[in-house]
């Protein structure tokens, strides 16, 4: 439907000149780049650019339809992130188009397929070519901004509650930085394992607290906590839950070490985020009496790591079956043209931007 | 020798009434004791006891040589040591004895045997009654410093090499607080193995520091540096050493926080004391970006996990040899009778206790 309607807009010839002599024509596309590391307000810039109309033999000429802004997305605008593209690059590691055209080659897509790219950067994009080992198709069924974004959060979330300790049902996992886009995958996968989950966010006046406690619980939380709740719960002492096994810290500082004294002896705490930018503050007594772990998880390694084995195939088909069912939904979202990228990258960047609410590019010109 | 002199003194009837009725004389004996948990200065006290003469059906009469003096005891008698005896109570898990006298269960002992006490409480005595399951039988030729103190620090720094990461010859490991007991014997076994070691230290005036430096390199250390210098060192970087895969921390604070930062990818740091005070603090990268584990480790569970296990009887037989061989020797230490115990414990607990000299007490009653 938009399919049709998209493309024809798309395959307007472009006013940039093509630089390759042939028979193909290009077709004009818009796209954000950076030349240098830096502020990403100052630094990212939309442009003019093209794609070919007809894919080569290993080719998928993709339109895109939306990407989500992560947080990974903006540090690797800022040039602080451990992958450094080439410049000038395009940012954006995820999103999810249509399959407009492919190659001779390319046996496992064709035109109108839904595809997200998986270890490439640069979807922040209108139109785009990939090689079609790059694309994963998806089902047309599941929600955009929910399968946009699966390679990430659903997959980091999934992967943290595998990897590390062996739950069994009812055991109780604890987790900060609860409201973020990977925590409520969290409390969603958690609920759907039957794991307890013990949820600690900040504290926010009312009604914006209540609000997101509620929000959390109908999600699957088995408790939300702010920090200060923490401290003074007798959740565990009383045996109301038993202590938890795994914790999950995405923030760091205090907050990491509140929630590590929590923990079960034996149990593991996996780090994934430093929201407070603050390190991880053990104390020697945890290790040595309590014999606690501390691993950490980085989601961009695993993917390297597994490209291609049965076990990410498992995990793709098991989130989207979860997606697909409503099980796993979205973060609240909020979804801005790619004019607005400035409004999107600042919005990213502040704490309202992390408040529950993720943003997304459209990519579906108009 | 000793034995027909010290068991003579010994044997003299005690002043002290026996308060069983029965066939068997007491004999009188020394122990330190506490009816209190705090400074050990001011509660620890040496007293009189007895023992009987004659074991029981599965007991063991010992008369005791030498017992070490570790922070764990004065933990202990602090009552800040996880471990919480009932009061009044007699400090020291390890020692070393002879058999006076055994049972008629006792199969394995005979006296005359040279045992150590093992998971028990209460070795700084002159005389001891023991199960047969709490002695193991050791060899009369391993130096009486050394074997008594097996099951702490040579089992600590045996298993902290076994069973966290799987080393290969010339793989290099790290660790701070290098000169303590289990530091020194940390870089015999890597020695033993082939494992390269890099030895940190805290700086001290010259020639102190010099002496320090020549007594870990005779053991076996293939560099010794101080924080400030391994701060500053290029031998990672320059190629001259692949980066550790194990890193040892017995200090926390600052000192683990520049140790972990040499650790290579995927490498281990185990955390077995906290000398400084201060808990280990690690920048959320290490975890994300540099995949490191943080793990934790106590000799004492170990031991009561793997009581009678094929395992402790290997780890024992290969440190015995090693001592044997002399490849493995008692830290620097100084051995005072059990009347100058005060004077043990004020250098165990001061900061000069830990600069590389253990102090033994000497339980032979002249």
């Amino acid at each position: 439907m938009y399919r049709q309607r998209l493309w024809s807009v798309l395959a307007k010839p472009s006013n940039i000149p093509n630089s390759v002599a042939g028979p193909s024509r290009n077709v004009q596309c818009r796209k954000i780049v950076f030349e240098e590391f830096g502020d990403p307000i100052k630094v990212a810039k939309l442009v003019e650019d093209t794609v070919p109309d007809t894919a080569g033999d290993d080719q998928v000429i993709v339109k895109m339809i939306v990407a989500p802004v992560n947080p990974a997305d903006i540090n690797t605008i800022q040039g602080v992130y451990p992958v450094k593209p080439t410049l000038p690059s395009s940012p954006g590691y995820e999103g999810v188009g249509e399959v407009i055209s492919v190659g001779s080659h390319v046996k496992h897509l064709v035109p109108g397929d839904r595809v997200i790219p998986e270890g490439v950067i640069g979807t922040w994009r209108t139109a785009a070519v990939f090689r079609s080992s790059e694309l994963v198709k998806v089902d047309k069924d599941i929600d955009i901004h929910a399968i946009s974004g699966i390679s990430s959060n659903p997959c980091t979330a999934y992967r943290m509650l595998h990897d590390f300790v062996n739950l069994n049902k009812n055991d109780v996992i604890i987790q900060n930085g609860a409201n973020s886009a990977c925590g409520q995958n969290v409390v969603q996968l958690a609920r759907h394992y039957g794991y307890k989950s013990v949820n600690v966010i900040r504290k926010r006046p009312e009604p914006d607290l209540g609000n997101l406690k509620n929000r959390l619980t109908s999600l699957g939380a088995t408790y939300v906590l702010t920090d200060e709740e923490l401290r003074t719960t007798d959740i565990f002492k009383s045996g109301a839950l038993p202590k938890p096994r795994l914790a999950l810290n995405n923030i760091g500082g205090k907050s990491s070490t509140e929630v590590l004294r929590t923990l079960d002896n034996g149990g593991v705490m996996v780090t994934y985020g430093g929201m407070s930018r603050e390190p991880v503050i053990v104390p020697t007594a945890s290790f040595i009496f309590k014999d606690v772990q501390l691993r950490g998880f980085w989601m961009t390694r695993w993917h390297k790591q597994n490209a291609g084995t049965v076990q990410r195939q498992q995990m793709y088909d098991e989130l989207s079956k979860m997606m697909k069912d409503g099980e796993l939904v979205a973060p609240a979202n909020k979804t801005l043209p790619l004019e607005s990228f400035k409004e999107v990258l600042q919005n990213t960047m502040s704490t309202k931007g992390y408040a529950g609410v993720k943003f997304f590019l459209d990519l579906q010109q108009l």
